[in-house]
C-alpha cells in the first residue's frame, strides 16, 4: 500500500517513514510544503535504510503530489497546520483514501504539559470536520515518542490507540500500525473518544520529566 | 502506618483495603457515612483475608472517626461526594495527615466514556481547594480497575500515577502504592497535571469496551 507522510520531514513523520520502510513493503512517500526539502529528507531516509541493508526507494514531493499518489495520507504536521494542509491536498483525495491524524493539542506551561484541544474538542475532530465528505478519518499514532520511533535500534513494545467512525478505515490503519514491529493497535472507539487518546501525549511528557531514567515513553494497556 | 479508606465499602475502597491488608502490615480502617455498613464490610474483608491465611483486624467506623484515627486518608468516594466528605472529616485532619484522592470525573455518553472534570479543572484540584490548609493532597490510584484490584488472585503489573504539590506527601503515598505487589508508582508532577492523569480512567474503559478479550485494564509506561 502507498502511504504519504505529509510533514514527513518532521520528527514523527520521519519515525513512521523509517519504520514502515524498514519493517514492511509498503511504499512510503514524503510530503512537504517545500518539495526540495521533501526530496532531501527522502534521500536521508534511503541512506539510513541502506546502511541497515534495506535498499528501498523513498520519494519526496509537495504535500499535494504526495497525497494524490497515496491511499493512506498521514497528517504528520503540527495541529495548527492541520486544516491548511487538508485544504491544500483535498483535490487529490477520494473516498478510497484514508486521512490519518497523529497530532495532539499540547500546551507547555510552567507547571507541566497540558492537553489543549482546538475548539472542535480534539485535533481528530478538527480533521474530521475539515476532511472532504466521504474521506474517512482515523486518529492514530498519537502516543509514540518521535525520537524513539525514528531510532530503528529502539524497541517499541507499546500500544497505539485508534479512533474512527469508519470501521473499515480503522481496520486498515490498525493493520498498517501492526505491520511495525513492536506496535500493537488498540481500538479506542469513535472520533468522539479522541480527546482522551490525545490527552495521553502531554501525560507521557510529564511522566518522563518527573521520573529519573524515563524518557521517550510509550504506553501499554494490560 | 494507619490508612483510612473513606467510602471504603465501595469497589475501589474495597480493592485498596484488601491489597494493603494482604500485602503489607499497614493498619487499614474502613470509613462510611453509615458506621454499621463500615463494620459489616470490614468483617467481610477480614473473612476474605482469613480465607487466604491472613489473620488481620480491619476496623469500620464513620468517615469522621476513620479519618481522625489515620495518617493517610483516602477519599474513595464518587467525585460529587468529595467536597462533602472533606467537610465532614476536616476537624480530624492535621498537617501530619495526607489526603489521597483516586476519583476521576467521568461521564458515560452514547459514544463512549469521557472525561468530565469539575469546574476546578480536575477532581484532584477540587480536593486541593477543599482540603484544610496545611493538609497536603495527593492524587493517586485513578487508573486501577476496581474489580481487578479487589480480586487478590489477579496480578497487577501496572503503574499508578501520582500528582501532588507537596513532595514529601507524594513520596509517602508512592511508597504505600509500591507496597502493593505489582504496582509501580510514577510521578506525574504537580496538581496542575491531574486532568491528564484522570483522563486515563475513561480511556481505559473505552479501550476495554472496544477490544475483544480486554477488561479491567491498567496501564504501564515503558
Amino acid at each position: 500500500m502507498r502511504i504519504a507522510l505529509l510533514g514527513g520531514t518532521g520528527e514523527i513523520g520521519e519515525g513512521l517513514a523509517l519504520r514502515w520502510a524498514y519493517h514492511t513493503n509498503h511504499d512510503v512517500v514524503i510530503g512537504s510544503r517545500d518539495p526540495e526539502k521533501a526530496r532531501e529528507k527522502a534521500d536521508e531516509y534511503e541512506t539510513e535504510l541502506a546502511s541497515r541493508g534495506r535498499e528501498v526507494k523513498v520519494n519526496g514531493f509537495t504535500n499535494e503530489m504526495a497525497a494524490d499518489r497515496a491511499r493512506v495520507v498521514v497528517l504528520a504536521v503540527p495541529p495548527y497546520h492541520v486544516a491548511d494542509t487538508i485544504d491544500a491536498v483535498a483535490d487529490g483525495l477520494d473516498d478510497d483514501d484514508i486521512l490519518v491524524t497523529p497530532a495532539a493539542g499540547i500546551k507547555r506551561e510552567d507547571d507541566g504539559f497540558h492537553y489543549h484541544p482546538p475548539k472542535a474538542g480534539s485535533v481528530t475532530q478538527l480533521v474530521d470536520d475539515a476532511a472532504p465528505e466521504n474521506v474517512p478519518v482515523v486518529g492514530a499514532f498519537h502516543n509514540l515518542a518521535a525520537g524513539r520511533l525514528a531510532d530503528l535500534d529502539a524497541e517499541l513494545d507499546i500500544d497505539t490507540l485508534l479512533v474512527a467512525d469508519d470501521y473499515d478505515a480503522k481496520d486498515i490503519v490498525a493493520r498498517l500500525a501492526e505491520d511495525i514491529d513492536g506496535l500493537r493497535a488498540l481500538d479506542a472507539g469513535g472520533v468522539a473518544n479522541a480527546a482522551e487518546v490525545e490527552s495521553v501525549t502531554p501525560l507521557l511528557i510529564n511522566v518522563a520529566q518527573n521520573n529519573e531514567g524515563m524518557h521517550d515513553l510509550g504506553v501499554q494497556f494490560r
